[in-house]
């Protein structure tokens, strides 16, 4: 068994360890969360998306370091969806992470999808958790594009930067793809290869049009240059106000609410599957059903219907029986 | 309502407009599914998969040109997990299948993933038995990769193709990937480029090893040169020969039957979570627990197995009376 006293105590390789379970989705994954669970809440999870190429892993590593100047510990989750790569493998473009590899104080993970993109946004919540738990102050999720599955990953963030780059029309592509509505802060990196100008009067003037922003945060646009260090500490401090700001408002309670509910209805979901598949997965209880849909005298869409009532009839009886002796679980 | 009557007939833009709505999860699916059911099961599936690069397209194209030569009608599915690219849209490199794009007799579609991987198998899945109502004796399934997702698609071939390229080390790769299972019969293509005995003699001696052969369907391997026209007619003889098998030794009959039953589970799991989502997924009936949640007073993990007995429960009385009364569906 996995000693979550340790982790709290900041033992590394039992973080490792623990996420590499979670990852893998080992036996007691489920107990281990639930202990873990009363230790969270103290990190500020940033999320960094954007298009591929915008230089999101060197706004990360400038973001580890500015947490680290405050001496905060960090953890980085790198989530290549694209990627069957999961655990200690580093991505190509993070070698220069690896000047933080010795730093006591900086967990980086990557993470690849593994068959199912729904689970790696899950298991990024999880692992956020894990880290929370070990004493990360400020827990970074990078991901390394912004299709459907980063947008998913990046719900689990408090404060999400959107990084573009000037002159590619990357901010047209972003309004496609829906990004607009999880930016907290713009980040125009690489502003010395390009006129941002341009740019930041397009974004302003999208925020224009949306009501959303009348008395509340309103997305701030960052132009940013890691080569020329410009804007850099104006974007950490932006980090922190937009925390601030969320904390004070009632914002962050609302969306972590929100979280919560949604983590909720997904591990019932996800109990539920478990159990239906338990039960009715190996062709068990089917018999001659099979052969008549075999033989079209039946169909697979009217049989669903009836599985699902007597999944809901014969979990009932059995599951009401626990519930009355407390057995749960 | 699109009508399933033209698609029995073989109206082209039917069958188009029908899987569309399958693939946009459009209303009216399941019951469309179900009136499609009753007339499929005429049609032979044949799944091609393999590495990138290893030809499956040009061997599609053959096999097109193979059942054409019979006067059969053929239907293309053209899957690939890593793009968002659906419908009409043809992948780069199957501009040569365009030459079928003219005979009323070939349908050829592409289909790319939407944020889910389970969810393209499925479709696909749907997409199988839209183009056996309407008619196509042979379908073709192929993949661009040979990863987890493209293993899920390929259980819904009847016969399925591993394609790999000579001199590549690509079937060091396959045993990896765990493909070894799904194949019917290994195609060594580009044959005219390498030495493919070391190769054939590799897999012979993995299938030697493998008890599951012995008395039923050993995979053969053939090589093929599209270029130089060459294994080709062998190839599609055993395609034919692997159904003939099937069908006469009842592995037909046990692999549909095995299909149909996962089909019927994950039908419905899908409509359970349906059900879940609705009555518990905007955080209704949630009250005062999600504050305790965020005050870490309670857990997730427990609270979601409360849940599910919460959802059993609720879904039982009201689903128990439509039941009685037979208002079921």
């Amino acid at each position: 068994m996995l000693e979550v006293s340790k982790l709290i105590q900041g033992e590394k390789r039992t973080a490792a360890k623990i996420i590499t379970l979670i990852e893998n989705n080992g036996v007691g994954k489920q107990e281990l969360l639930s202990e873990i669970y009363p230790h969270t809440g103290g990190a500020h999870v940033i999320g960094v998306t954007g298009s591929p190429g915008a230089g999101k892993s060197s706004l990360t590593d400038v973001l580890i370091k500015m947490a680290r100047a405050e001496n905060r510990k960090v953890g980085v989750i790198a989530v290549d969806p694209t990627s069957p790569i999961s655990g200690g493998a580093l991505l190509g473009d993070r070698i220069r992470m690896q000047e933080h590899a010795l730093d006591q104080n900086v967990f980086i993970r990557s993470m690849g999808t593994r068959g199912s993109l729904g689970g790696l946004a899950r298991a990024t919540r999880d692992v956020v958790k894990v880290l929370d738990a070990y004493g990360c102050e400020v827990i970074i999720i990078e991901t390394v594009g912004v299709g459907q599955s980063e947008l998913d990953i990046m719900h689990h963030a408090d404060t999400t930067l959107v990084v573009l780059t000037p002159g590619t029309g990357d901010h047209i592509q972003t309004i496609k793809a829906g990004i607009m509505e999880i930016a907290n802060i713009f980040v125009i990196n690489k502003a010395d290869l390009g006129n941002t100008k341009k740019m930041i009067t397009d974004i302003e003037q999208m925020l224009d049009m949306s009501p959303r922003y009348t008395g509340c945060w309103r997305p701030p646009v960052v132009p940013t240059s890691v080569v020329n260090d410009t804007g850099l500490d104006e974007l950490w401090a932006l980090v922190k106000r937009h925390l601030e700001h969320t904390r004070q408002s009632g914002e962050m309670l609302e969306s972590v609410r929100k979280r919560l509910g949604t983590e909720v209805v997904e591990l019932a979901e996800e109990e539920l599957r478990r159990m239906l598949w338990e039960q009715f997965g190996n062709n068990g209880n089917m018999g001659t059903l099979l052969d008549k849909l075999a033989r079209r005298e039946a169909d697979p869409y009217k049989e669903a219907s009836r599985l699902v009532l007597r999944f809901l009839h014969q979990n009932q009886n059995e599951r009401g029986i626990e519930n009355d002796t407390g057995q749960t679980g």
